[in-house]
C-alpha cells in the first residue's frame, strides 16, 4: 500500500472540499489504486474557527510547519494569490514534495519559475484544479493528446460571465440586471470585476496555452476584455444573424506564432460552443490527430474542484518522473493585429441623418476592410444603433477604424466591435 | 530516454493510423515526454499489401512471432473480434507485456479472463481507444473522476445511428433514406446491422459500466435495441413535445443495483445530451463530488482512435502499476424491470373507429399506468398513429400493456415504446 502524506495550505472553499471529499471517499480511492491519502497536516491562518470541524489532523497557522515536515510527501496549495502562494510552491518543490495547486493567477502571472523549477527537479507539479474544476482538462490536454500537435484551444471559461450572458439572451436582460440575478443566485461575487474583465478566463486560457503549445506569454501582453460593453440589443442582433455572444478564451497557433485572448465573440450557432449555458464551461481541443474534442460541465465549486484537487495527487502518486531533461518552453511570439484576420460585428450609436454611412463606409474603405450588410435599427430616439458586419479583415485595420470613426462628432458612445468565430 | 518497442497486431484502419501518427509525431512526443516509441514488428494476415508502405520495420503474418519476443514490451491488439484477439491479449499479459486494445467486443462480452489477469500480473491493460475514438473517456472516469462514486453514465456512443436520427429530424427522411445517406457518406457501413441495431454502442456501454461501477455483468443479459423502428413521425411527435430522441447507451447505479440498457430515448431538449448531432458522439459522467461532466467528439476514424491507443501506451509506461490486489469486480445484480421508473412515449398505429382509446386506457389502467396526454394524428388512411405519454410506471407494466394492447385486432403493428430522460 502506498501511503501519501498531505499538508494542505488553505482551508477555504475547496481546502474544506478536499477535507470533505477524503473523510467521505478515502476508502474507495484506496481500493480502487492501492493508495493511501491521509491529511496530515492543515494551515490556515483563521484554523482556530475550523478546529472543532477537523478530526485527527494537525493545525497550524503557519506554512513552515508543513514545507519543513519532512514527513510530508505532497503539499496542496490552495490559498490563492501570488503571494505567499508562490514561496509555497517554491519552497515545497525545493524540498522534494510534490505540489497540487488550484491556483490559476500564480501559474498564469508569475509561474515560470515554478514550472522551471518543477522541470528540474525530481517533484511532480499539479494543476488540473487550476482550470474548469471537475473537468479534466489539463489531463485530456497533457495525457489524451499527448501524441497529438494541439493547434487551437477555445474555451467559455468563465460560468459567471457566461451565465449574464444567457440571462441577458433567454430573459432580454440588459447587463446590470443580469449581473444583480447572477449575484442573487451566488453566480457572482459582490465584487465581480475579476470575472466580468475577463481576468479569470484570462488566468485559464493562460495555462491551458502554455502546456498546449509549450509557449510562454507575458500575461500583461494579453490583450483581455470583458463583457461590460454588451448591450442586450447585441444579443438580439446576434441571434437574429444565427450567433451567439460568449466570451471566448482563444488561444490559436498561427505558422510559428500565438494568437491569445480573451474576448466576446460572436460564435455561429452551429459552432460546437455556442449551445454551452448558463453557468457551464466548455473547452474545445484542435488537434492534428483527432478531430476537435470538447470538455463540458459546470467548471468550478468547492467538491468539483477538490475532485481535481484529488485526482492530480493520485496521478502523481502514481506516475514515473521521466529523468529526461524536457524541452524548455518557449517564449511565445505573438500574432501582429495586422495577422489577425477575422469578420467583426460593428455596432455604432449616431446621429439619424443622412451622409453618415458615407463617411463611417469611407474610413472602412481606406482601411482596406469591405462591409458584408448593413442593418439600422429605426428607434424614437436621439442616436440609433448602426450595425455592420465586414468581411475579413485584419485586427489592425479595425482597431485603426475605430479610432477614427469614434472621433465623428455623429458618433454618441464607443464603438462596440466583435470577432466572429464560425 | 525511456525506450518503448511496440508489436502491432492488425494493420488495418486504425493500425494504419498508429503507425502513421508515429511516423508523423513521434519525436515530438519524445521531446515531451521523454518516451520514445518504436514499432519494432507489425503483424497482419494480409502484411504484404502494405509492405511498401512500412519502412524499417519487421513484418510477419504470425502474432506468435510478436508474443515470443521478448524485446517487445508493449502489444497494440487492433484486429478486433473474440479469437485470436483473445489469446494475444491473454499470452501477451502472460509474458509480462503491456497491452492496448480497441476490442470493445473482446472486453464487452468475453473480457473478464483479461481483466482478470491483468489485475494479478505486473502488466496493464490500457483500452481508451476501445470507446469514444479521440475522447478520453476511460481516462476522465478512470483518473479524472478517480475521488468519485460514480452514479451513472449516459451515452451517444455510436456515430452512425446519431447521424441516421439527425438526417430523418432535420431533413425528415425515414430510417431507410437516412441509411443510405449516411452509408453514401460513409457513416454506415455495407452492412449496418451492427450499428444501427445498438450493439456497437451496447459494447460501449459495457465497458464503461464496468470500469464506472466495478460491476461486470453478462453482455446478453442487457436488453439492446437499435433505431430501425423509429419512424420520421416519432420524431416530428418529440419534437413537438420538446424532445429528441437519441440511441442512449445508460448505465445507472440505483441504490445497489446496476440498470444497464441501450435504446432509444426521448430526451428533453434542455438535456445536455439532446445537441449533440450528426456523427459526434457524447458521454456523461454523473458522480458524488462533481457535477456532470461531458465529453463530446467524434467517436471514431483512424486517427483519432490511434490517438487514444498512443495515449495508453504513454500513459501505461508512465505508471507505477499499484502492487495492490485491487477489489474483486463484482457480479452486477441488475434492476428488475419491475423497478425501472420511467415515463414513457407510445406510438400505436390503430383504425380509425370508436371505443378504441377506452380499451387500449383501460389495459394501461389495469397495469397501474396513467396517462399524461394522447394526441390523436389524423391522416387519410386505414390507420391513425396515436401518441400516448403516460406518467412514471415500471417498465413491467409498460412491457405487459404493450403485449396485451398489440393483441387487439385493431392494432395494425407492434407498439413503438420510447422511454423519456428529462
Amino acid at each position: 500500500m502506498k501511503k501519501i502524506k498531505i499538508g494542505l495550505i488553505g482551508f477555504g472553499t475547496v481546502g474544506s472540499g478536499v477535507y470533505s471529499l477524503l473523510k467521505k471517499n478515502s476508502v474507495l480511492i484506496r481500493q480502487r489504486t492501492g493508495i493511501d491519502i491521509n491529511i496530515k497536516t492543515i494551515c490556515d491562518l483563521e484554523i482556530d474557527k475550523f478546529k472543532d470541524k477537523i478530526q485527527n489532523i494537525n493545525t497550524t497557522k503557519s506554512w513552515k510547519n508543513i514545507t519543513d515536515d519532512s514527513e510530508i510527501d505532497t503539499v496542496i496549495e490552495l490559498i490563492g494569490g501570488i503571494e505567499p502562494a508562490k514561496s509555497i510552491v517554491l519552497e515545497s518543490l525545493k524540498k522534494g514534495k510534490n505540489v497540487v495547486t488550484a491556483n490559476k493567477k500564480l501559474l498564469a502571472e508569475d509561474g515560470e519559475d515554478i514550472f522551471k523549477l518543477e522541470s528540474n527537479s525530481g517533484s511532480s507539479l499539479g494543476f488540473e484544479a487550476s482550470v474548469g474544476g471537475g473537468m479534466p482538462c489539463i489531463q485530456a490536454l497533457r495525457d489524451g493528446l499527448v501524441g497529438n500537435r494541439v493547434d487551437a484551444v477555445l474555451g467559455i471559461l468563465n460560468g459567471t460571465t457566461n451565465y449574464i450572458l444567457t440571462r441577458m439572451e433567454d430573459d432580454g436582460l440588459s447587463f446590470n440586471d443580469a449581473l444583480k440575478d447572477a449575484q442573487k443566485k451566488g453566480f457572482a461575487e459582490a465584487d465581480p470585476t475579476f470575472d466580468i474583465e475577463g481576468f479569470d478566463a484570462a488566468h485559464k486560457i493562460t495555462v491551458l496555452a502554455r502546456l498546449a503549445f509549450n509557449k510562454k506569454v507575458a500575461f500583461s501582453s494579453i490583450p483581455v476584455e470583458g463583457i461590460t460593453g454588451i448591450t442586450s440589443g447585441d444579443i438580439v442582433y446576434a441571434k437574429e444573424m444565427g450567433y451567439a455572444i460568449k466570451l471566448l478564451g482563444a488561444a490559436r497557433i498561427v505558422g510559428s506564432e500565438l494568437e491569445i485572448t480573451v474576448r466576446p465573440a460572436m460564435l455561429s450557432l452551429k459552432h460546437p460552443l455556442a449551445s454551452v449555458r448558463n453557468e457551464y464551461n466548455a473547452v474545445m481541443f484542435s488537434a492534428d490527430m483527432t478531430d476537435p474534442i470538447i470538455l463540458y460541465g459546470k467548471g468550478a465549486g468547492s467538491l468539483p474542484t477538490a475532485s481535481a484537487v484529488i485526482s492530480d495527487v493520485i496521478q502523481i502518486a502514481r506516475k514515473i518522473k521521466s529523468g529526461e531533461k524536457l524541452p524548455d518552453v518557449e517564449t511565445a511570439k505573438l500574432l501582429k493585429p495586422k495577422d489577425q484576420i477575422y469578420r467583426y460585428y460593428m455596432r455604432l450609436s449616431t446621429a439619424d441623418r443622412p451622409g453618415i454611412l458615407s463617411r463611417v463606409s469611407g474610413v472602412l474603405a481606406k482601411n482596406s476592410i469591405s462591409i458584408a450588410s448593413v442593418m439600422q435599427k429605426a428607434e424614437n430616439s436621439k442616436y440609433v444603433p448602426v450595425i455592420i458586419m465586414t468581411h475579413n479583415c485584419s485586427e489592425q485595420g479595425m482597431l485603426k477604424s475605430v479610432k477614427e470613426i469614434n472621433s465623428f462628432d455623429f458618433i454618441e458612445s464607443d464603438i462596440t466591435i466583435i470577432r466572429i468565430e464560425e
